[in-house]
Formats: C-alpha cells, sequence, structure tokens
C-alpha cells in the first residue's frame, strides 16, 4: 500500500501484535500488491468482481478545519473480523485470506486469528468459497489453501496437535498457483477446478 | 458509530462532499444501527454473513511509539468505490447500500457516486444479488429497492433526465420492509420473494 508521503506502512503498524516475527504481507512486490492486480485483471476482463476491504481503523479523535476536509488526528488500527477479500464469481460468494511466510518447511497457524477462523466456518456453512493464498517467498510457491483443510489442521491445533501446516500438507492439500506475468495469482483457475472435481468446500 | 471518547461521527466526516443536506446516514437509531442488528441477527441464527465494510481511510502518517500500538496521526476519509455491506446468502453473493432521506416525495439521485453504480452494474453482471435500502425519516418508510431499477433512474438522469426517485416510482418498484423487534430490516424475507417472482436482477 502507498501513501501520500510516499512511505509504506510497516508490517508492525498494520498487524498487532505480530503473531510471528517471519511473516510479512507488504514488503516489496508483495503478496497483496499481486493480488490486487490479479483483482484488477480480473474485474477488467469481465471475469470476477473481487474487492480488499479497506483496513479496519479505530477512530478516537477527529478535527473539522473550517472549509477543508475533517481530518483523523488519532485512530488506531484494529484487529480484523473477518476476511481480506471477497466478492462474486458466477453469482457465488467468494471469501479469502492471504499471508506470506519466510519459512521453508511450514506454515504457522498462529497468522490467524480465531474470529477469523470462525468467519471461514461460517462462510462454509453458507455455501459460500472459501480458502486462503499461501505465499512461502523464499520457496517462490504460492498455495491456494482450502478453508476446509485449514480449519481441520487448526481445530487440531486447538486440541494440541500440530501448531502449523507442514509444506507436505500444503502440497497435499492445497494447489500451487502459478505466477504469470498478467494475472500474478490467478487463483480462479483454482476454483473452477477444485469446485468442479471436489464439488465445493461443504463437502470438504 | 460509536467511538471510544463516546462521541458519535457526524456525517460530515464520513461523506465527503456532503451531496444533499437532507441526506443522514449517521444520526439517532439510524439505519445503519439497524441494519446493524439486523445483520448480527442473521449472524447469530445462521441465515445469512453480511458484513458491513470499515470506512475506507487515507492514511497520511503513523507513529510507532516504543511498546505500544502505532498511532495514526493524520488521515482522511476516502470516498467509497464500492457499497457498504456485502456477504452471503444461500451460497450467492449479496452486495447493497443504504440510505436515509428527510424528503418525503423522493429519493435524490446524487446520493450515490458513479463508481458505486457502475460497482452494482458490475455485480448484477456477475449474477450477485444487489439492491439499496432507503429509508424515508420522515414518513418512517423503508424500502427494498433492486439495484437494476436504481441504474435505470440513473442512466436516465444522466441523459438528462429526472434527477430523484419519486416516491411513487419507490413504492411501484420497490418492496416496503416492515420494522420489526428482532429483524429491524429484514431484507432477506425480501430476496426470497423477489428472487423467486423475478428471476434475479439479471432479467430484471
Amino acid at each position: 500500500m502507498h501513501y501520500p508521503n510516499g512511505k509504506k506502512l510497516s508490517v508492525d503498524a498494520k498487524k498487532k501484535p505480530l503473531p510471528n516475527p517471519t511473516i510479512y504481507s507488504n514488503r516489496g512486490m508483495t503478496l497483496e500488491e499481486d493480488i490486487n492486480e490479479t483483482n484488477d485483471y480480473y474485474r477488467d476482463t469481465g471475469k470476477a468482481i473481487i474487492h480488499k476491504k479497506p483496513t479496519p481503523v479505530q477512530i478516537v479523535q477527529v478535527d473539522y478545519p473550517r472549509r477543508s476536509a475533517a481530518v483523523i488526528k488519532e485512530a488506531y488500527f484494529k484487529q480484523a473480523s473477518t476476511t481480506d477479500y471477497n466478492g462474486v464469481y458466477k453469482g457465488r460468494y467468494v471469501d479469502f485470506e492471504a499471508k506470506e511466510t519466510k519459512n521453508k518447511t511450514s506454515f504457522p497457524l498462529n497468522n490467524f486469528h480465531e474470529h477469523q477462523m470462525k468467519h471461514m466456518e461460517s462462510i462454509i456453512d453458507h455455501g459460500g468459497i472459501c480458502f486462503v493464498i499461501i505465499r512461502f517467498s523464499t520457496l517462490q510457491a504460492t498455495y491456494f489453501y482450502p478453508a476446509d483443510s485449514l480449519l481441520k489442521h487448526w481445530k487440531n491445533s486447538m486440541n494440541g496437535g500440530r501448531k502449523s501446516i507442514s509444506l507436505e500438507s500444503m502440497k497435499k492439500e492445497g494447489y500451487i498457483i502459478p505466477i504469470q506475468y498478467h494475472v500474478k495469482v490467478d487463483y480462479l483457475h483454482i476454483i473452477d477446478m477444485y469446485y468442479s472435481t471436489n464439488g465445493g468446500n461443504n463437502n470438504g
């Protein structure tokens, strides 16, 4: 995200507390930027309408200078209670979250908050298409990972199981998203495939 | 919306420029509060998952005090490029905007921005359920108004036609939403009715 002063917002500002020092979501040509480009491409070519939700901000103080726009003078980043992206594809509701890790062997589950997991579970219950896009930046590998698989691992971790998803599980339960020039993260392609072969998340 | 200092944010702060002095969206027990309550009820009773999107904010300056959360010191309210509410109902994508007017005889079309109208048109094209909820607060009447009807009036106004939707058109093309105790603005009820009788916005 670029702001008017040319500075990029650091991860620390966006996510608090920072769950894991090896997680980045806003640095360089990030996964977020790639997804935004992809969504623009989908929109321009009439494939789907997917938007990133605005960053949730708790506003504390607003000034109203005469003759000019209201200025927010004090505000804080809030933890998101839902996921970052949603929209419509072929009439269906699509909902997902994107995360990047520098880890090489597993993806830590503490990247997700409990209310985000509950949200994803609700979306599946209501027949929505729900997944996460996970990039292992060091491995230059980006996965489409169905929310039902994520929920399975997360529930297991809540019951004392493993606190991360191994790269092996990711390869087995997820789908690699090839990086292309125009469509950096072509997840619709995987949705078509996953939902025709699998009958949707509901049948997990 | 309540903020930590107990103050409510005035309309002027949220929407700039204010399109019409008779439009309110955040005062008293507003339409927004009624819809939020309704959405909570829908969520709690497993009927649908609909959320209000966070207010879009352009962040200019962020301070990082040691040992505490990042503080946004300068930010501005941005004009929304989409609608305020979206989510999933029976697997389908639902997208809507809510507006309140004190007018008694018509609803002014300048309450909607061009990019919002384009967004709604796209949602219809992609098979989503798209509508607006319009409250005539003085008349204590709340309407479910399909986006295709709104687009028709809006395009007509762009070609020199009438700049508002008359109450007569609203009554003819819209559906009154009865105010109930638990479900203040029961729009799902109208969706069920409208989409079964009408075959959806696409055939509108």
